[in-house]
């Protein structure tokens, strides 16, 4: 097989070792005469898969002893209107900073549940910045961040604080496990697996536990953190295929050298091709510099042109680089680059870019 | 790799063929140079994939055009919460059936969001026979019943009418796809994959699209049915590897000659195994002889006896027939034989029953 250089913005790469051995758990999982998707959760072996997943994570990101990790299924999305059901009290407000449509998508959802305040916002630059300066609510329920926006390109170098004893909420679905975090710095954190962390089909949620319970709402047992807390995320069937992909991609980063190591490549792999825009004749970035993801990476033609643009995605897949359209709503292109994204697959993309500049400008 | 005979009741046992497939599609989807869990939702591949599932499903199960068919996160567990959430309006009265465990949690959920009455129980004598006669609300939002009981091993044979207008709901997670239904006597289906359909991790929904829209309740977007077909189950990443699985077993089900044939199949070996309990001097059914279900079928010692009892899935697993532990709500055993499960596996259970009771009586 040739792989490609996969551009995705999620679900996206994900490393070939994993890749390799869940492969071979499809026909037989451990020598248990069964396929992992054959697998009751209520198992051993499913036990030791779960929990290898819980402790790689904690290792990982060096999550307490007083936080729960979680793995359920429904996504992300769904997890917009777990965190104001389970930490927003009827009446009380929560701030939201505005720095994209996910985020925005994330405050739509709490609003049917009590007050929301934007902390900031960049929407009127078109979400191309993080606003520095939050207007805080006095005593909000919590404050929500968005640590890496996906489809703007943008990215909280540094995290805000909010006032004391106010959780500080984070999806960090799209950055998670790609540098180090001070985990106790957040009162929640929740993650779509399908970035750098797995396929599509489970979030990752950590919380810290007194946080829990404590709503006053009354909410469904399936949307109630706490139950899944007590239960270890086995309270139902849970999405047992993609925890075991997880497990399998925790292994690998921590046998690459943890997160700290990642992180350094991560700056590499991004700074090379931001280098490359700014140098470039024909493209350019769209972001303020200093809030650059290094998750994704977008860039545009300097001269608006719908031509240019398909030839130069056309080229980009006769070289096996695939999946850098741009987002609609920005439109050229955006290159995302997680954790599992080789560095060749970099060195290929400048190298186009160059070429492509070169006959095209 | 010599595979076991797989008697768990879910996840559970899925066609060979099926599992060849998906292990290749780990390495390279349809050579896309990537591997299905690293393709994003929104290309062209996957949209095939997506596609094959709903028109097989639609074609196995005969679903009407005015049914929209859905294929979500969260589990069956969530549907109890979302099936209230979207056709309970405030006030008003749903019935259900309380056959078992699952169906008496569904109803636990619906109470958070308006008025429950039981229409039967059989709770009394331990969920052993399904109730022929209902006390059905005048007027009520639906009618709920569990198609199959899992844990006690109890299915209906025919299934009740409620009042002209009032829809049909039934939870079918452990024998959809097992028998021919009429879709159109019903107003909601759901199904959690992991029996019949394919892995832990991806429910399906079967909805007459009229009803959707009309609780007047405000509906968070990831938990409205109305937003989910409306956006054809894409509203948000779903959970792509799963639904990947399903489509599998779904075009193996079809190359099978469909569910008409598969009925048969699953009542001859159904039948195989009862008449070795019911002719057995050493084991006996739990269930009522004609609210035995096709797909668990529960049987227990005559005199109770942990050692005894110990002793015969000790002896199971040397011949690898694994996961026939009972419910820890039951004891006994429990061999559930979805339609992947392959008739020589009874044939295995039944002659070592016989064996067992010979050596053992």
């Amino acid at each position: 097989m040739s792989r490609v250089f996969n551009f995705n913005a999620g679900p996206s790469v994900l490393p070939v070792e994993a890749l390799e051995t869940v492969s071979k758990g499809i026909i037989d999982f451990n020598n248990s005469g069964m396929s992992i998707l054959e697998m009751s959760h209520r198992t051993a072996d499913f036990d030791a898969v779960i929990k290898s997943a819980e402790s790689n994570l904690r290792t990982l990101l060096g999550i307490p002893e007083d936080y729960a990790v979680l793995f359920l299924g429904g996504g992300a999305s769904l997890q917009f209107t777990m965190v104001a059901m389970n930490l927003l009290p009827e009446g009380a407000t929560a701030d939201y900073t505005d720095t994209g449509s996910w985020a925005s998508k994330a405050a739509k959802e709490a609003k049917l549940f009590g007050k929301v305040n934007y902390a900031s916002s960049s929407k009127d630059k078109n979400y191309t910045f993080i606003p520095k300066t939050l207007n805080l609510t006095k005593g909000a329920a919590y404050l929500h961040i968005t640590s890496n926006n996906t489809i703007y390109g943008t990215q909280y170098r540094t995290f805000p604080k909010p006032e004391t004893g106010v959780p500080l909420v984070a999806d960090m679905s799209s950055d998670i496990l790609s540098r180090p975090i001070t985990v106790s710095d957040f009162g929640l954190i929740y993650a779509g697996a399908q970035k750098n962390m797995g396929p599509a089909g489970v979030v990752t949620v950590i919380v810290r536990k007194d946080l829990l319970g404590k709503s006053g709402r009354t909410i469904p047992s399936m949307l109630d953190y706490k139950v899944h807390a007590e239960n270890v995320s086995l309270y139902n069937t849970p999405p047992v295929f993609a925890i075991y992909v997880v497990s399998e991609v925790l292994k690998w980063l921590k046998a690459k050298g943890g997160i700290a190591g990642m992180e350094k490549i991560n700056e590499r792999k991004a700074k090379k091709l931001y280098a490359a825009i700014d140098s470039s004749t024909l493209f350019t970035g769209t972001c303020a510099k200093e809030d650059r993801s290094y998750m994704n990476v977008v860039f545009v033609l300097k001269n608006k042109n719908e031509d240019l643009e398909k030839k130069f995605l056309a080229g980009a897949k006769e070289r096996k680089l695939v999946g850098l359209k741009g987002h609609r709503s920005i439109g050229g292109f955006r290159a995302s680059i997680y954790n599992a994204f080789p560095e060749e697959g970099i060195d290929a993309l400048v190298k186009y870019m160059e070429e492509f500049a070169k006959a095209n400008s």
